[in-house]
């Protein structure tokens, strides 16, 4: 699929191959053989002379249908998601989410608990004021945001509704590594999987409810992926928007997402994603990957003799997907600056947090192939040894950076 | 732009170029020159080495945020949309603008007025009741869905919020042509536009808000250009998702449509459609196309003595984007089927109506070439004259199909 030429003249030249290395936060880096086919179908799906994007989901068992209903049954391969649950394709990312959760969920029940780990559960925890009492089962401030305590020490009232974590927060680097087992008769388990899911297995009968947007590991903005266990479906409140409603999106034929006009070309676009991770041998061999490629940046910034600084997060939820760090604390006038200009000078792309908060991050989403972490890495010895006060010289490694296999060699 | 090859070795030959004949009622095919460039930069935006949706939104005047303000800047122009609104990209389609409305403009009003033009007036109708009562304007069962009538005759009260028409009924083929006149004093009247929107020039200021989904004339499917009066900002219920509200995407910075993530490709996608209008002499040029095409079509069905047959809309609301039509009245067993059939074998594709709703449907939206059209035409003389009763026979026009210019000689 994607190779040679399709009837619209779109055609591959390797020899003129040459992608940036981008660490965006999201939208995010995609793998390269899923744009390099998504590119060369573009005009001319299936040598139909259409493109995916201006063919009609209404057209019964047509392209657009086949690949919805083949998205969703590679994310339950992948995932391994019992028979009782529903794949969804919503719209509206995780802050629609914010807003469905309560909206569906929240029953004949006027309260749900809320971890807040951070700036993702803030703004889900705001958005679930307006439907109901915002109860917390772990309050993070006190913390400062570096912890996420096991599921045993969550304070969760059986007056609520739901237990909701943020199960990646990509601003303060700490992330949910091994799914929750919550005290028997507790309310379901709600988790904001966005910029987590599909970056190891998930046991996934641990939740009641599992929803993660588009534009981080699972393809491009504007579509999120809902995965709802079946007995949750008839607790939605009358005031619920259709466009938000799970059962009006479970429910409709011939396949589910079709209530209303679904983000086809965004869903195709996940189908890509799903179909190349399941040609690298699934989710175990994407966390062996990740965990490898995490372990080479934390190692090395560890080692840098504090030239390079992270978070005090807790070892056992220090996120994968996003490592927050700063240089030299921050405390160096236009260091950080100079670290952001000279890594696009090598062709290292959105190396940035986010708007709101100081520092640097790198993100290493599934689409990021790992010569761009080599070639992150290499970096970062060379900025230091180039930056490092003299007094700090001995903090430079002096060992080759460690080359990691590339991609195509994951298991 | 997207020309020759990329760095992703993406390249054309036109000597390859071939497209089928999409009449797809949405989503709808978009102009070959917008699928062309974005088919050629899909891997590489600007000689980046990265695709557009792989762009961060959150990078202040990055490409991202830069495409958002020119296309909010491009349908300002095309549209000559009043400094006194905002333009908004939004997520949901128009069944999220079915909750949007209510739930930020009713403000202290518990009523609001609709046109019951057909299916998506209904729709929204549905859609409202979950939060107002929803008082008929104009009640078109009693005319069988084949009126819009002037706006000088409909029944608005003045204690309700706002007044809702669907500027363009698809499966009815019922459509506003002219902008209406309200009585002063009148509630803001709020227009669904998302199948006419960009096909013909709008006098916005007589609407307090337009809203219109993509996969149409707009773009792909998955995102909603929403033109709000900036007075009607401040109306929102506290129950109003978040992502459904106007206020707090008038009001991200550094630009508008940011307080969540945007679906950036589908708005990049959006951009390159408004561009290629405004290369093409704006809506007033488009106007004459999209009147010489629908009255290609509904003069051959008017001379096809009944072997086609149109429902009984009045001409002044015909649609000029969706004809719906019967081939003998859908009474010869199996005449339908074979029309789809033989059409498809004439490379002429999505020619069927709404599921919901038996019979053909023809689609002329912008993206839909003049070739297209011709070919269509040629195939309806062509069927007509295979299957006419031999009684009929004098039906089949004798004069040549009348060829259109294409759409590169619109001005």
């Amino acid at each position: 699929m994607g190779k040679g030429a399709n009837s619209m003249g779109v055609k591959f030249d390797d020899s003129l191959s040459k992608r940036a290395h981008n660490f965006s936060a999201g939208p995010a880096c995609l793998p390269e053989s899923v744009m390099r086919t998504a590119a060369a179908e573009f005009c001319d799906y299936g040598g139909s002379g259409i493109g995916m994007m201006e063919l009609s989901h209404r057209d019964a068992g047509g392209p657009v249908q086949n690949a919805m209903s083949q998205a969703a049954e590679d994310l339950r391969s992948l995932l391994s998601i019992p028979d009782a649950y529903h794949v969804l394709f919503m719209q509206g990312g995780a802050h629609g989410q914010f807003a469905a959760v309560p909206l569906n969920l929240l029953g004949d029940k006027k309260q749900a608990d809320y971890l807040n780990t951070g700036f993702w559960s803030q703004r889900a925890m705001k958005e679930a004021a307006r439907y109901c009492d915002v109860r917390l089962a772990y309050d993070g401030t006190v913390d400062n945001f570096t912890k996420l305590p096991s599921a045993s020490t969550w304070d969760i009232s059986p007056d609520s509704a739901y237990v909701h974590v943020c199960a990646n927060e990509t601003i303060h680097g700490v992330e949910l590594l091994e799914d929750p087992v919550l005290p028997a008769g507790s309310p379901p388990l709600v988790a904001d999987f966005t910029s987590t899911l599909l970056s190891r297995p998930v046991d996934v009968s641990k939740y009641g409810l599992i929803y993660a947007s588009g534009g981080k590991n699972l393809g491009p903005a504007g579509f999120t992926v809902v995965i709802v266990r079946d007995d949750l479906l008839d607790r939605a409140s009358p005031l619920c928007p259709s466009v938000l409603s799970y059962k009006l999106s479970a429910e409709s034929k011939p396949v589910p997402s079709l209530y209303n006009t679904p983000p086809t070309y965004l869903i195709y676009m996940c189908g890509l994603v799903l179909q190349d991770l399941k040609d690298l041998g699934g989710l175990r061999a994407v966390q062996k990957r990740v965990r490898r490629r995490s372990d080479q940046i934390y190692s090395l910034i560890e080692a840098s003799n504090s030239f390079y600084t992270l978070k005090n997060v807790d070892k056992p939820v220090r996120s994968m997907m996003n490592i927050p760090f700063r240089v030299k604390d921050g405390l160096v006038d236009g260091l950080e600056e100079a670290f952001c200009r000279e890594s696009e000078a090598s062709g290292i792309y959105q190396l940035f947090c986010h708007p709101l908060f100081p520092g640097l991050r790198v993100t290493l989403y599934n689409g990021v192939p790992d010569e761009a972490v080599n070639a992150l890495y290499r970096f970062m010895v060379k900025f230091m040894a180039d930056h490092v006060d003299s007094a700090d010289r001995h903090a430079v490694p002096h060992h080759t950076p460690q080359v990691i296999p590339n991609r195509h060699a994951l298991c």
